[in-house]
Parts: C-alpha cells; structure tokens; sequence
C-alpha cells in the first residue's frame, strides 16, 4: 500500500492540476475547530465508514415516519431504525456572507471536507480554493469509494464528496470531475450509483463510455445493477433524479438495492471502503411541500439504512454514521390549531401527487385519476379543487392542488419552500459511534472521519 | 428515616384518600415499558434531581437562541449550555382517543409518572386514575421538593409532579391539592414558586394563609423572596402568569432568581431533594405565533439553568435532567424561500409585542409607542399595519400587527396556534445523565427517576 502522509496526497487531474495549497488549508482548518473527544474511542479497527445523508431530514421527517410505521396494535410507538441508533444531533449553519441558513452544497461540503463555506459551493472553501474530501482521503489510503444517490450521481450533496466546482449548476463539470480527478493515478469513486445520465452521456463527451475504457461497467437499470459484479461501476437508472420510491417501476432500482449492490463490490477491498449514501429527494419532497413524497422517500431511505446496518452488525469494522444536511419545508405535524398528525390519507396514496398531476395535465381524467391512485373517498369540494387547477393544464398548480388535499387530511403545516435552520438528527453505529454523541456541528462529521482513516489505515 | 418499599407508602390527603391501586398500576406500568440500561451508571450517588422544562422548546427554539446568542467575531457559532450538555432526544406523543399531538398536562404527567395519558390529564391516567409521580415518590422518600415556573405554579406542567385532576383547568382544585394531599402527613411540596395568586387567594379559600398557618414563608416580590430563607415557602409573583423576562419590572424575580431561591432552601436537607424547573412561557410566546417573547424566555430559561448546572458542578451528586414536552407553533428558522434568520430586529426589540400592543390599546401613540420599545428604523407602511390594527383597539389584533413585523424582518415562520409532533432535545448533566442519552420516549424520564430515587435513597 502507498503510505504517503495526507499533506503529501497528490490530487491529479487530467484536465487541470489542483493547487496544493488547498490540502494544507482544509488540514490548518481542521485542526483549528479540532473537538476534544468526549470518550475513549473503542479499541476495535474501524476498516469501512458508511455515510449516509437524508437530504432534508429535519426532526419532523423522522417524527413523521415513526406516526407512519407506528403499529396502532401495539399500546407504544415502535421505534425506527432512525431512532433505535440516534446518538445526537447537528447543527447545520453555513459560513456565506449574505445568508445564515445552509444549503445542501454547503452543508456537504462541511461534512465532506470539514469546511464551512458558502451556499452553491462543491467542496471549495470561500476563496473558492478546492478543499480534500473524506472520500479523496480514503482513496489515498488504498480504500475503496463509492457514491450513491436517488438525485443525480452529480447533485450537491454527492458532488461535495467527489468534485470541486464553484457552482453546484455545473453538473457536466462535476462528471468531468468524477472522470479526470485522479488520486495516486487511479480514479478516485469506484461506485457511482444514481440518475443524472444526461450530465455523462453528452453531445461533447460521452463519459459512460469513458468510465467503460477504462475497466468500468455501466448498467443503467435494476437487473443490469444486480446481475454485475465489477468492482467499479457506473449506474445511471434515469437522466435527472430517480421517481420516487412509490412512484418507481420495476426497472429502477430502490436506493436499498443500490446500497446492497455498492457494498458488495467495495467490500471486496481488504483496505476497506468509504461509502456515501444519500436519501436525496426527502428533501426535494420538502421543497415542494408534499407530505406523501416525503414519507416516501423516508421509507426508501429507512430501507437503505436497514442493509446498511445488516452489513455493518456482521462485518464488525464498520462505522456508520447518518444525519441530514438541514431541514426543508418547515414541515411540522400538526397545523391550524389542530393536535393531530393523521398518516391514514398519506398510506392511502399510490403514486406522489406529482405522477398524478403529470397524468392529468397529459389530458388524463381528474376523477378517474384521482380514484386510481387515492385509496379515499374524496368530497366534491376536493375534487372540484383539482378539476380547478386543471384548467390551467400547469403541472404546477395541479400538483398544488392535489397537496393539499392531502396536507388538510393528514394536518400538515409547511412554512417555505426552501430550506430551515434548525438542528437535524444525528445517528451512529458501529465502533468510533460514541466520537458523534452528543450536538456536533456539520464540519466536525469530516474532522472525525479524517481522523478515523487516519488511525485505521496506516 | 423512613424506609417504607414504594407500594407501601402512603399519599394521605386531607380532603380525600387517594386509592392505592393506582400506584401499583403506574408501577406495572413502568416495569412493562422498562428500559434496557444503554451503558452502566456510575456508581458515584445520585442524592438530588433537577427535572426542567422548557415548555414547547423544540429543536428549532434551541437553534434559534444559538443564533440570538452567536458570537460575530469568532468564525463559528458558540454552543449554548443547551447545547453543550445534549444528549439526544425524546418522543412526545400522548395516549389520547382523540389525538395524538400531545398537550403539556398529557406530556407532564408521562413525565412525572411513566403513564401516557390523555390530553388535559393531571397525573391521572386513562381511567382516570391518580398516578404517583416523581415528586410524590421523592417526598415519600425523606427528599425536599419543589416546583419553580414562570406560569401559575397551579399550571398544567408543574401541577403534573404535585396534583391530580382530571382537568388542568381545574387550577383552583389543583392549588387545594398541593395544600390538602400529604405524603406521610406532611405537605409534599416544600418550595412552590411562580405565578398564580389568584388561585391560591381566593373568596371561598385563602390557601396563602392556610400555608403560613403550617410554618410555610409566603413572599409575593423578588426581595421578599431573596431575604426569605424559610426550607418551606410558597411565592406568588402575579396574579395569573409572570410578565415575559424582558417585560418584567425590579419586583418580578427571573427564573434564575426563583432556582437559585428554590434551590438554596431544598438543600439544606441531608437526604437530597427533588426540584422541577420550568420555562413555562417559551410555550406561550409559540401558541402567539411571537418570536421576541420566545427568545427572551428562551433567555431566561438558560440563565437558570446556568445556575442549575453552577450548583450540580460544585455539588457532585446532582442530576440534572433538561427537556421540552412538546414543540410549539410549528416555529421555522427560514421561511418563504429564505435562507436566513436575522436575529437583529429581536435584539432591537426592549418589550414584547404583547406589551406595546397592551399599551397602544390603552390609548398610546402607535408611532411613540413603536419607537420607544424597537430600535429599528421602522418602514411607514410597518407602522401604517400597526395603526391600522390600532383602530380595532383589539390588543391581539395590534399585537399580530407588530409579531408580523418581526417575523417578515426575522425570517420566522409558523404553521399554528398549538403544538407539533417532532420530537424535543434532551439534556443531560452529573451523575446517571448516561441513562438519557438517545432517544427515549417522555414516559422513560419518570421510570428512570423513580428508579434513580430507589437506587439512592434507601
């Protein structure tokens, strides 16, 4: 194995070379917000680390999901796997000179690379110098790396982790980055996993076929994914994001599935591996106010943490930490005075309001489609609401429409279409989970995981 | 002395003889929902327990007194105590037929008991039986106790650990029942502090005297209260609640005054006390939508809890126990698209809306009124709002008028009137916090305290 020290990493990019000045940066940083352990670390070898982002997954969203998988036979709520593991929280503040409420660029950027930075930034500090991920950290170390995401492969939260770009907007540039950021040589994410086909096979380059000279299998659905089993792989299973889980066919695989798929071909590194894993569009069904999206994507999400936990209980040396990047929405259970959150209408639901909403601007019956994917007796009155918004033909309003029949049901309360700034659940398992106890700020998850790779991978 | 097992002892109330059934039914209760121990305690003595409450302090509360609190010349934002001593968090849902948002008698009375409940309960069960809480347990045990709050002492939290009603309404009942229920023919409540003279003096009843009659102080102003060092005192500091901490005048001790008070006369007993602390308004200034009103309780919540953690720290055997009963408002760091919560109009802000608006329906000058109490630059058509809800001499209506202005300058969003369903954080100091770490259910904060008086109070 290559045993360079960290400051001597080389970062080698076939399209441009990075400044090294950045490295030795993002170190000064870490050591200067360096947090004295609460408690000894355990003893035992920490070889793979797992981390996962539910993109949006403020306290309501897990709150919510619990009032979701609540079994009423029993006199208690049943714990989540989310709870049964939650160790703390964190805190989520960016450091951007016009705004004091993160986004997921920022955010991810704190926890990949230990920086705090401005919103819009890809793992460049705010004097737009580039600044060494985890992930990067662990490739120099000989371990394997991996991205997976139900948003486009290149979105913030796992471009944070794997490119550096002044604009999260420059998703080509971040698959270009993906391809022509080596490290030691060698391409630095051997699993990428997620949508966003349309930013690798494009009119001026076609990196699908790029990462395929290069030793790399491309499957671009579910049975293609499973079939495989190369150690590096390219999926891309849409052009943009991935539907959402209920809304999915057979030939899109879950975020579970790409999860299992991921680990089993980094796992057969002995260095061991690190894994990102990102329930992306928790938080994009916040941005848009659905209360049905959301707890779809919490399930996906939950399901994803199950195989994680799975691997991680029989493996023994793998540390798995998830939190999220910020809240979305001001999404709260309960509104308008009412003291209740009722999950009934969001089970009864078959497809997000969106897919019905594409539906009906396609010319399809409201009644007809409503009935086909609602398992409710609708009142007139909403009903009437949506054939209202239909006239618009805008898939917009119609979706609106269909939301909040579901947000007066179930009394969900929205304060934004944007992002919150309160603190978001911490969750750990595995030996080193005691290092994330307690409230921790975002940049604190990557001081810690640098610090991990660095006693565990000599 | 006395050394009598939990189920023999004996509540004897003057006015009426509680049935005993109900106290092996909170037992049972407790022993079915038992909590496997996550680590060893210490084994250092636990002698006193400090339980607080910010009532409706929800996640997004604590972030946004961090940012009231930040420091702007150091790069990061300072922890809080709220978020130095955090320890994970807790679910808050009731076990009501008709809701499942819980109300803060419902959430006390798990918490001082270990029984869910319905809404509106006071430390009675579903059945509508008495349940034993903490206090009582304590006082049963040879420990001081008492309760400290910035609402009535009668208040739906406090009246949780030391009455039994089936409505939290009944705060006249509830007064008598601090007053007429012993434990081991003595008064169990040593220290009662807060608002609520009204239902202590009252023309059928003058609770006041009866105390004094039974060597009790009684103290109605902050210098009575400080020159007092009676071991037994009632305090009434208003007639209903205290003034919020940034309305109050010179007479009105602060939360902090009325823990340190409470606090210096519990401990003067060798066999250790019971203490339940509450910042009762943070609740109230979220029911009104009131983001000024909620960080100035948020203020003085955290300044007594500096003095809670000032005495546990000298003292060694204290633990102390901090948490919210539920969130309120449906309060958002960010709203309508904004990334920022700009805390400067809340600093600039010398009263409560409540207090101005109090002022301008009285028949003061808008303009004046504005100007005298919020050092901002107010725009015309903020003061035109005001004025023009001025002429309904409504004070919820001038008062919405001037919240409007600090929520649009704030950024803060609301989605109700009542409360939400997320769970709250949990902090934890001295010996046994290790128990509460994680996320546990509001039930398990009784069954560990009565477990923690058992283990240490033989």
């Amino acid at each position: 194995m290559i045993k360079l020290k960290p400051k001597k990493l080389l970062l080698c990019a076939l399209a441009s070379v990075m400044a090294f000045g950045i490295i030795g940066g993002a170190w000064g940083l870490e050591e200067r917000h360096a947090i004295a352990a609460e408690s000894k670390p355990e003893s035992k070898k920490i070889k793979n680390v797992i981390f996962m982002i539910g993109d949006g997954m403020g306290f309501s969203y897990t709150a919510a999901h619990r009032y979701m998988k609540d079994n009423p036979d029993t006199p208690l709520m049943e714990k989540t796997l989310f709870d049964q593991h939650l160790v703390g929280s964190q805190m989520t503040y960016p450091e951007d000179p016009k705004e004091n409420i993160t986004d997921s660029a920022s955010a991810a950027t704190a926890m990949s690379a230990g920086v705090k930075t401005y919103n819009n930034a890809i793992a460049v500090d705010n004097d737009h110098s580039r600044v060494k991920t985890v992930l990067e950290h662990a490739k120099g170390k000989g371990m394997s790396t991996g991205l997976v995401a139900t948003s486009e492969v290149t979105h913030a939260t796992p471009a944070a982790f794997g490119a550096h770009e002044d604009s999260r907007k420059s998703m080509d540039q971040i698959a270009d980055d993906y391809f022509d950021e080596w490290v030691y040589g060698k391409h630095k994410i051997d699993v990428m996993l997620g949508g966003g086909k349309s930013n690798f096979a494009r009119k001026d380059r076609d990196l699908t076929k790029e990462f395929q000279e290069d030793g790399y299998s491309y499957v671009t659905n579910r049975e293609q994914l499973l079939k495989d089993d190369s150690e590096q792989v390219l999926g891309l299973f849409a052009d943009g994001g991935l539907d959402k889980m209920i809304d999915r066919n057979s030939e899109t695989p879950s975020l579970k599935d790409m999860t299992e798929s991921a680990i089993k071909r980094l796992d057969k590194n002995e260095e061991g591996f690190f894994l990102m894993v990102e329930g992306s569009q928790i938080d994009w069904a916040g941005h848009d106010n659905d209360v049905v999206a959301a707890m779809s994507e919490m399930e996906d999400f939950e399901q994803s943490l199950q195989a994680v936990l799975e691997f991680a209980e029989k493996d023994g040396e793998t540390l798995v930490v998830l939190t999220a990047d910020h809240s979305t929405g001001g999404f709260s259970l309960g509104t308008d005075g009412k003291y209740s959150f009722d999950v009934a209408p969001i089970k009864a639901a078959k497809r997000t309001p969106d897919y019905m909403a594409a539906k009906i601007a396609g010319g399809a019956d409201v009644e007809q489609t409503l009935k086909a994917y609602i398992d409710l007796e609708l009142k007139p009155d909403e009903i009437e609401s949506v054939k209202k918004a239909a006239v618009t033909k805008e898939v917009t309003e119609i979706d609106n429409a269909i939301e909040q029949i579901f947000d007066k049901r179930t009394f969900s309360g929205w304060t934004t279409g944007g992002h919150t700034g309160e603190d978001v659940p911490l969750i750990a398992y595995g030996p080193g989970k005691e290092q994330f106890a307690g409230l921790i700020d975002n940049i604190d998850n990557a001081t810690k995981i640098f610090k991990i790779i660095d006693e565990n991978h000599k």
